[in-house]
């Protein structure tokens, strides 16, 4: 499977330093993002974009709006309706009316639904530490601490694009 | 957008070092897809499975079979046939028997496909080199560095789960 994944060995040398720091780091996402899949999919029969979805509406206790939670998970209204529908139907999640504008749909989980989203989310950080655990500590903090200043970076680049970005 | 896409500053403190590095590396790698993804978009009205399609064909000149494509790629058999098709019907790409297996399908770039691909891979350099320039070249060389321990040191987790992974 690795072979397989790794874009980056499949560069020729005239290729850009940055490009190859670019294709390392989708290499290693994806490496871990393949076995996440893979792990709710074994542990728990669900897919990604599920647990994501159930991940936004952990952190917001009081329930999001249906545009907010598009905008957050990056895909379309279509699907994030689709998979509300299905959570709505296990007894996962309930909707309602917004407080603020009754026109709007706001979800969060319910009570089954924060339980089960909590033995994913221990489980899926189980996998995530012991995916990292072959690199020592020292590299781990380097490494996060080199990440932090590629975000700022990127941030500032993409900001500065104008209005578009936001 | 950088902060809706920003899903490590969603955790709490009771959340796992391994967990926030993962997920400042899904950021950084989520910022620089979104921006590939709108680039591709705007300038060649491409989707960034297409690209990724076309950068396969393009690294084997004398042809992969279907099979192979699906693999590196990592999507159904059923989503290849359809964007192979596409491109078929635009003159990019070819279809051929096998040379090896008479049974089965191998696919290669036309010569349009190959002046197109380039001229798409020319802009997706330009626009990472773009983006990564805000990060000075010694932190770039040490962050490739890095994740080159990284990518080591999941390779050995994954490998070591035996035969499964492979």
């Amino acid at each position: 499977m690795v072979l397989r994944l790794d874009r980056e060995s499949q560069l020729s040398g005239r290729d850009h330093l940055s490009l190859h720091l670019w294709l390392r780091l989708l290499t290693c996402t994806t490496m871990i993002e393949h076995r996440v899949r893979e792990q709710l999919r074994e542990s728990f029969a669900i897919t990604l974009p599920r647990f994501d979805l159930m991940a936004q509406l952990d952190r917001a206790p009081d329930g999001v709006k249906m545009s907010d939670l598009s905008r957050r998970l990056m895909v379309t209204g279509g699907n994030i309706t689709g998979l509300v529908d299905q959570l709505v139907g296990e007894g996962l999640v309930v909707r309602r009316d917004s407080v603020e504008d009754r026109r709007v749909y706001e979800v969060r989980l319910t009570a089954k639904g924060r339980r089960q989203f909590e033995a994913m989310a221990a489980e899926h950080e189980r996998l995530i530490v012991d995916l990292l655990s072959g690199l020592p500590r020292k590299e781990r903090d380097e490494l996060h601490e080199s990440l932090g200043e590629l975000k700022a970076a990127l941030a500032a680049r993409i900001d500065g694009r104008g209005g578009k970005a936001r």
